[in-house]
């Protein structure tokens, strides 16, 4: 089960955008751009900044633009912006953003309420989205929503996230994302698509996006894993959900999942201790306790002062 | 990795020892009565019911005695008491207790922190309390804690486990469990560390008791069922901790470990709505917050119904 796991690990950070738009306090813009820089210098593989969706829609998110703009682009990550419509793709080629994520859910009912689309005028979206970047170095990337299941209609066939799949890859899209968009994922589920999809599409890339709702995120990781998958999306803190999702909390958190990934030994190139002082000045920012676990109880390697006691009983039994 | 996994599950419930005795205030010996002969209902395996420790060391376990004799005894269910000493073992045999569980840490430091003895008196006060116990009904099980990393000393060899492992069996314990005391082991060397003792031997009882300190709870047992095994300790509402434990912080959780089990197809016998009802209850009982999330999230598969603007926008879609 853990021979031939695939490294290094990729892991995608998405606390400026997941994280911060169903915050109930506006995030001044300055503490943004300082926090994404201070990411972009802990080894992360991309992050996702901001999203381009409407100011009414998504006040948290209203200086998507001023953001974008004045963060320091470090070559070595890639910088995403969610994307729901033509429009926020315009705005997304202006800032030369390097990737856009496209979203649609697997499920009608689902994509319907988080959408306001049925999935086909979705996908003909993505296809004129894709038009429109035709040409320029902005990568398409694409989300299925729900694709462990919906909190209205329960389990999504896999055969239809197979052919939802296939339906991005016609529209140009270069790679995706499977969803737990309401933390539905049991491992065994997990590792049966993510295999189906592995073999049906071996180059493909494929990102994992799990949430710790019922607390299965870092199990949905190690399924993934073991079926041969490679990057993770993950927020700081364990900061964020789908505000239009019922019940949904939490993002699984970046630094528990780095740890993890590190006493495996398995290589993420991510540095934990940074991520673990970002993620304290997370606290402060949001003014409220987070999920993660990490940050409460220490790296498993940090140990401890041996108490006093013992070292005297120590000395004793040596005596 | 999940095809042949071990069926039935067995869960072993340990709130009323595990969870209970740290708790800021002592739980009525009424309430602790009435919470273990519901728990006997719900289809659980074996239920640590309490310790027959000095009431000095664990005060909210004075009433060990007035709780094992007042229990209505499922003969479908394992009572266990923990023992620390052969004076515990003398009460325990007095009740008639089904099966005493012994400790000690495979750790030389964090024994003498927890215990007050070296790991070779421990040992030999195992074989004194087996011959107390012999001829009798009673089984004993010895726990290995800090079996998968010591909070003072970090890694253990896992040499030293399995020779401790020979050791116990040479002193006439019938099963053992692994111990993650303070929620150190990560999944790959709880995968090595099954495989090897279910390996040298296939026919032990072995029982893994982890904690979620990390986040990792539900993914070692999930390596765990790899490695073949079928047995876990958990406790209801994910309550619980050593207190000798630094930083240590909540048993897994019951509802959330059989909601895992249930939803991965694995039978377990447990009854998850009523476990779900009993930790609503222990959330009154201990009056704090519990860590476990299915008591918040709900089960996957308990869906929500369609918001009515989606139900409006798919009946106008369809006319």
């Amino acid at each position: 089960m853990f021979a031939n796991l695939p490294q290094p690990i990729l892991v995608n950070e998405v606390v400026t955008r997941d994280g911060f738009q169903s915050e109930p306090a506006f995030v001044p813009t300055e503490t943004k751009i300082e926090l994404v820089n201070a990411l972009a210098q802990l080894g992360l593989n991309k992050i996702e900044v901001t999203s381009f969706v409407s100011p009414r829609a998504v006040p948290n998110l209203r200086d998507a633009e001023d953001v974008m703009r004045a963060i320091t682009r470090d070559t070595d990550t890639t910088y995403v912006a969610l994307v729901p419509n033509e429009k926020g793709c315009a705005r997304a080629l202006e800032l030369a953003v390097d990737e856009i994520n496209l979203v649609m859910s697997v499920s009608e009912s689902h994509n319907l309420a988080n959408m306001r689309m049925t999935c086909e005028q979705s996908l003909d979206q993505f296809a004129r989205i894709a038009d429109m970047s035709a040409g320029t170095p902005m990568r398409l990337n694409g989300s299925l929503a729900t694709a462990f299941g919906c909190p209205f209609e329960g389990n999504q066939e896999q055969d239809r996230v197979l052919r939802f799949v296939d339906a991005y890859l016609e529209r140009s899209l270069h790679s995706i994302t499977l969803a737990d968009t309401t933390g539905m994922a049991v491992p065994n589920q997990v590792f049966e698509l993510c295999q189906a999809v592995r073999q049906r599409w071996p180059e493909l890339e494929v990102t994992l996006h799990f949430h710790n709702t019922r607390g299965l995120g870092l199990s949905n990781v190690l399924a993934s894993l073991a079926a041969g998958m490679n990057q993770f999306d993950a927020s700081l803190g364990g900061l964020g959900g789908c505000p239009f999702a019922p019940g949904a909390t939490g993002n699984i958190c970046t630094e528990d999942l780095v740890h993890m990934l590190d006493e495996m030994g398995l290589e993420t190139g991510a540095d934990l201790n940074g991520l673990l002082h970002q993620s304290q000045q997370l606290g402060v920012i949001v003014d409220h306790d987070l999920p993660g676990q990490i940050s409460k109880a220490g790296p498993r390697s940090l140990t401890r002062p041996l108490p006093e006691s013992v070292q005297q009983l120590m000395q004793n039994g040596r005596t």
